[in-house]
């Protein structure tokens, strides 16, 4: 086999490896987030047996960010091929073991990013490795459906995007521009709005918020002019984002203009799932209903009250259909540990529109899930060929 | 004359001067902006004479950005000394001609600022040389009201801000903390919300809008999907900012979502002047009405329709009082070059409050508002000496 080194030292422990721990190769799955990336290992599963239980992970390696938009490209792919590499090197295994990769990675938002990164994948890896360049969300999403690329997912951490697929293979996704182009229901988008409530505060644009000594007391500065520097001194999104547990407190704590940020915040975290369900139909086909007509009448009336509503030529409701789908949650913002659960609101907002929403929080983390990817296609592509 | 020179070689053209051009001196003045930086140098006017119009002008400089909250400090610093090396060059006249200076930038928004920035301008000018910093915002207001420090100036280019001071020495600010800090009336507000609107049209989260063709098209790209690539190539703000034309032209067309991200333009600009304007009285003592009691009680109603209406323990309304002051207003937003009038529509909403104000545009620039800022106080202590 002919290697393609372009990064000698990076992959010089492969020499000194005598033996592969997976006799039937291995599989990289990776999760390239704002804040942080994340490598796995895993055995290459049996494809005729159910999934076991717990999955077999072989090593984990974790980096700072690959998004390429946030700390350029260079930067972002020397950390992606540390990461695998350093992952392989804990699994006792190397590239020639590796059957199928699978990078989800944040800010891959168009197929030229895809194609970029898909280029420089090939020059590392041996020509019959398989490989996958997805966005972050949709290693999320499978991380919630065990490999299964339907129905939604919603990440919510420093920022936030909504992706959905449906069983035919149509894909969809909302938010995830980031905070520039209005991804206000993100972590980011919530600190930001924390910050801009007591700059207002202070120069008498806005009400008084018990977020001013909340944040200039973590921050340690002692009037909100300070903010300013503090806030361009560092452009990293994830360390506004660091601010939202405060945020929540405050509203905890009864706070009105914190509870409005949250609030908006969940509006905005639920419109995006709204989009994507509504593009794709996730839902099931739109029927008619008339009160009349229908059990449960007086809840379809709910329904009518909200934005989604639409009306037939007549004047009768059009209700959004009840197929099931699943939802997965992920992020930090959506996490359930706390008195004023954005999670659980957001899940209530968009079931008022769509009842068959199936809220899902998944129990292995992003990578896996970009693992079970690869694994399900390569799953698919062995039943696909003829028995032998 | 002891020289204090850190930078030899800028300053090295003193040396070959033989004549100094203002036998009187010169001022300094200095308008640092998020875009660009301007330093004029003025002859000392007689302190006994009205100001000549034309103003004289010796000589004026250009560079590049000097906030050091965009560009860093040393470089802020490097492009400060080097346009004020440059206008002294270009007036034939040098350091130890130079009777004050007065530096207004942007960013400068806490007394650590200021004095970070008075301490190295003491190092290059000699001892007896006046020196003023000043956020740039207080030059603007000079140059609507040529160089009295009274009244409210409203600054709407790439970014925004509102100053204002009274006659005995108060001053207020609101805004001018940057896109992350809620600065949405500025150019780059106004032109990132435009972006999220056509990022929002396209994944179905928000109405469909002219901006996406008009902005898909001014940026050579093919899909909204790059837009996200584009936005985060580069922070610059300003590059964001000149997308403000292609907006204001969308709701000339009668784009609705465009006309939309005006009016909220126009919303929170006059808020920030409002609030300027009622934490410094400057329209005068609030006082107390009676629909019956007053002339105009009609207009006295309109006001009590708006956000500043305010009742006494009776449930009589409180009007503003009527006192006139002078609102200097600047910037690329603000000029009244289009039929979507935006500084126009800014004037009306603060006129239902506050009806003393009385709009300028400044017939000179801000560096020359800062060098009339410097010539003031230099006036006035001329005129606190004895007479010799």
């Amino acid at each position: 086999m002919k290697r393609r080194d372009r990064n000698g030292e990076i992959w010089d422990f492969e020499q000194e490896m005598s033996s592969i721990s997976s006799r039937d190769g291995v599989i990289l799955g990776l999760d390239g987030g704002t804040t942080s990336t994340v490598c796995i290992c895993m055995p290459l599963m049996s494809f005729s047996q159910k999934l076991p239980e717990p999955l077999p992970i072989l090593a984990r390696a974790i980096a700072g960010c690959s998004n390429h938009n946030s700390v350029g490209e260079t930067a972002a792919r020397e950390t992606l091929e540390q990461v695998m590499a350093e992952v392989l090197t804990k699994s006792n295994s190397n590239r020639s073991a590796v059957r199928a990769v699978c990078l989800a990675v944040s800010g891959v938002n168009h197929p030229t990013d895809q194609q970029r990164i898909l280029d420089w994948l090939r020059d590392i890896f041996p020509k019959h490795v398989k490989l996958f360049v997805q966005n972050d969300a949709v290693a999320a999403l499978a991380s919630g459906t065990m490999g299964k690329l339907h129905g939604c997912v919603l990440i919510a951490g420093t920022g936030t995007i909504s992706y959905g697929f449906t069983e035919d293979g149509r894909e969809a996704r909302a938010a995830g521009a980031g905070p520039v182009l209005g991804d206000w229901g993100s972590g980011y988008g919530i600190a930001a709005q924390a910050l801009t409530a007591v700059v207002r505060a202070h120069d008498g644009r806005g009400p008084q918020t018990a977020l001013t000594s909340s944040i200039l007391d973590i921050l340690n500065l002692s009037s909100p002019d300070e903010l300013i520097g503090w806030t361009y001194a560092d452009p990293s999104w994830a360390r506004i984002a660091a601010l939202v547990p405060l945020v929540v407190s405050c509203a905890e704590a009864g706070d009105q203009v914190a509870n409005q940020i949250l609030h908006d915040s969940v509006k905005d975290l639920a419109e995006s799932v709204k989009a994507v369900v509504r593009r794709l139909g996730l839902c099931g086909e739109e029927s008619f209903y008339t009160y009349q007509d229908v059990p449960g009448a007086s809840f379809l009336l709910h329904i009518d009250r909200h934005e989604d509503k639409k009306m037939n030529t007549e004047g009768v409701p059009i209700a959004n259909g009840m197929d099931p789908f699943p939802l997965v949650m992920v992020g930090g913002v959506l996490e359930a540990n706390k008195r004023w659960d954005i999670g659980n609101e957001v899940i209530k907002r968009i079931c008022e529109s769509y009842p068959g929403v199936h809220p899902v929080r998944p129990k292995v983390e992003p990578a896996v899930g970009a693992a079970l990817l690869a694994w399900t296609f390569l799953k698919k592509e062995s039943e696909a060929k003829p028995a032998t």
